[in-house]
C-alpha cells in the first residue's frame, strides 16, 4: 500500500490537484462545498500533507532534523498567547495555522496568563516539549527573555510592537497607521473636541502618538484630549465619564481598543448621551464584541490574518536559513466603519 | 548549591510556608499584593515546585514514569479547547490549571475548530508530543474516537454532556438545574408566557427539555414557546425576531447561552422593546460578553472553576490507578441576576 497522493484526493473529491493544494493551504479563495468535499477525501483516504515533498514543490527544503527529536517526527510550533480571556488574536491564529500546516508543521498553544498566575515562565512547558519554534502572540512582561530562547530556535514575535532581543522577527498591524485613519475619519465628519482612552506598552504608545500628530497637523493639536485607561472594560468607563462630564465635552473618542469602546458606550448610556447622534466613539481590533449587532462599533481591522500568514513565513524561512537580523513587517490596517461614528449634531 | 525551598519563597517573600503554598497552589483565597510578592520571591530564587514533593505532602504519588518520555521530564496535560472565538471556557482553565499547576503537571492547549480547518484530527499535535494526559473541552464532533485514547492515557471531557466511551470521566454544569432556576426565576417575577431560544446537542437538549419540564410543572405547558437557533448570535437574533413579533408576544425569553442572548437583545432593541421593561431575556454561561456593562445580562453561572478543578482530580486520580469505569460530575450551576429581568410591566 503507497500513501495516498494529492492526485487521489482531488480524484476522490472529484476536484483538480492545485484546488486541493488550494484548500490545504488555508486558502480563503475556495467555496465551502468544494473545500468539504476535499477535506472530507483527505480524511477518508488518510492523506496526510507532507512537509518535505509540499516544502520541495515550494523550492524550499525544511531541515530533516526539524521534530526528529519526538516520538512523533512532526515538526512542531509553539504558540504563546497573551491572554485567552480577550481573544483578539483570533484572525492571526487563523492566519499563522492556515500556513504552518501547509508547510506540514502542527501548532500548540500555551496561555501566558494563566501560567503567571501560578508563577510559572510561560513559554516554559512549549521548551521543554522541544517544539522547534516560537510564536509569541501579544504583549509579554519580559519580551528581553526571548532572547535565550532565539539563541536555541527561530523565534517571531506577533500582534505587538515591544522591543525584540537581535535575531527575533516581528509581525504586527500598522498602529500608527491605524490610529491616522480613525482621527482622520472624525475630523472628516466634523469633530473638531476629539479625546483619545489611551492604552500603554509599545501599541498604547503609537496610537497615542499619532492621533496627537494626525490632530497636530490639522491645526486641532488644543482640541485633542487624551485620558489614560488600563485597556479594560472597567478603566474605559471610569475614564470615559470623566471626559463626558467636562463643560467642554469632545463629540468624538477613539479608544486603543474595542473593549475601552464598550466601556465609553456604557459611559455615555448612564450619562443620557445618545451614540452617535450625541457622540461619536470608535474602537480599535475588530474584535468579535465590537461585531455585536448591540454594539455595532467603528473600529479599526489590524489584518490580523496577514499578520499571522506573515509570522508563518518568517518562522518557515527560519527554519531554512538559521541565524541573521531579525525583521519587522507591520500590515496594513482597515477601518471598519459601523454604527456608533457620526457628524456632530 | 542546594535547590530554594518553599522555606526560602516563604522567608524572602515575608511570610508563612503555608501561604507560600496556597498561593503556588492557585488559591483565590490570597490578596493580591501578597500573591504578588510571593510570586517574585519565587521567581527571583527560581524555586519551581516539585512535583513529587507535593504529591507526598499531599499523600498521593504520582507515577514516577509520567513524563519520563520527554526531555524535559515534567508530566504534561493537553488540553482540546472547542473554539477559541468563544471564550466560555476560561474559568474552566484556570480551575483546571491550578490544581494541575499544584499536582506539578503542566498543561498545553490545542484549538479543535482551527486544525478541523485545515482537515486535522484535532488531538493529534498533543498525542503526537506524547501528553501524559489529556482534557478535552467542550463539544467534540465525534466523541466515540476518544475511546481510542482513553486506551492509551486518562481522558476527561469538560464542560460539556456528549455521551462518551467507557473509561472517560467527565465534568461539567448541570444544565437541568440551571435552566430550572432560570425558568423559575422568571415565573417567580410574575411572567407566564415565556419562550426559549434553543439550541443543540446534548446542553441543548437538556436545557430545553428542563426549561419544559419546569414550565409543565407550573401549569404552564401551554404558555411555553420554543424558537430553535444555532448557538450564535445571528441565530438568536432571527429567532427572536420571529419570536416578539408575534401577536402573542412572550414577556420573558431564555436564551441557550449568553451569545444566543445577546441576538436577542439587538432584537428586542429593532422592534423598540425596552429591556427589561417590555421583555425579559436570560443568557447562560456568564461569560465575559454577559458581564460587560453595556449589556449586563441575568445568565446562569456553571461554575466553571470547580468544573475545571474536578476534571484536574478526575485526572491526576486516573495517574494513582489507571482503568476503572467513568465517572460523572456535575457541578451545581447559580443565577446572576442583573440588569435583564424585571416583572412583566
Amino acid at each position: 500500500m503507497r500513501p495516498p497522493t494529492i492526485r487521489d484526493v482531488a480524484e476522490r473529491a472529484g476536484v483538480s490537484k492545485s484546488l486541493v493544494s488550494l484548500v490545504l493551504r488555508g486558502s480563503g479563495q475556495v467555496r465551502p462545498e468544494k473545500r468539504e468535499a476535499v477535506l472530507r477525501a483527505a480524511r477518508e483516504l488518510g492523506y496526510r500533507p507532507n512537509a518535505a515533498a509540499r516544502s520541495l514543490s515550494e523550492q524550499r527544503t525544511l531541515p530533516q532534523a526539524l521534530g526528529s527529536a519526538r516520538a512523533g517526527g512532526t515538526p512542531m510550533v509553539g504558540v504563546l498567547l497573551d491572554d485567552l480571556r480577550n481573544p483578539w488574536f483570533v484572525d492571526l491564529l487563523d492566519g499563522l495555522n492556515s500556513l504552518l500546516h501547509a508547510g506540514g508543521l502542527r501548532m500548540l498553544l500555551a496561555d501566558a496568563r494563566l501560567s503567571r498566575r501560578t508563577g510559572q515562565d510561560p513559554a516554559d512547558p512549549l521548551l521543554d516539549l522541544g517544539v522547534d519554534g516560537l510564536v509569541v502572540v501579544g504583549t509579554l512582561p519580559e519580551p528581553a527573555a526571548l532572547g535565550t530562547v532565539a539563541d536555541r530556535m527561530p523565534v517571531v514575535l506577533a500582534g505587538t510592537r515591544e522591543p525584540v532581543p537581535p535575531g527575533v522577527d516581528q509581525v504586527a498591524g500598522d498602529d500608527e497607521r491605524g490610529a491616522r485613519l480613525v482621527t482622520e475619519h472624525l475630523i472628516g465628519l466634523g469633530h473638531r473636541r476629539i479625546a483619545h482612552l489611551a492604552g500603554y506598552g509599545a501599541v498604547g504608545e503609537l496610537r497615542r502618538r499619532s492621533f496627537e500628530a494626525a490632530m497636530r497637523e490639522r491645526g486641532l493639536a488644543d482640541r485633542a484630549v487624551v485620558e489614560t485607561g488600563d485597556m479594560t472594560e472597567e478603566g474605559g468607563y471610569r475614564a470615559a465619564v470623566r471626559l463626558l462630564s467636562r463643560p467642554d465635552r469632545p463629540t468624538a473618542v477613539f479608544a486603543v481598543n474595542d473593549i475601552t469602546c464598550v466601556g465609553a458606550l456604557s459611559a455615555a448610556g448612564e450619562l443620557g448621551l445618545r451614540v452617535p447622534h450625541d457622540v461619536s466613539v470608535v474602537g480599535y481590533d475588530n474584535t468579535s464584541i465590537s461585531r455585536l449587532r448591540h454594539l455595532w462599533l467603528t473600529t479599526v481591522d489590524n489584518a490580523g490574518h496577514e499578520v499571522g500568514r506573515r509570522a508563518a513565513r518568517f518562522l518557515l524561512d527560519r527554519f531554512e536559513r538559521a541565524g541573521g537580523e531579525g525583521r519587522l513587517h507591520l500590515a496594513a490596517p482597515t477601518l471598519e466603519i459601523r454604527g456608533t461614528t457620526a457628524p456632530p449634531s
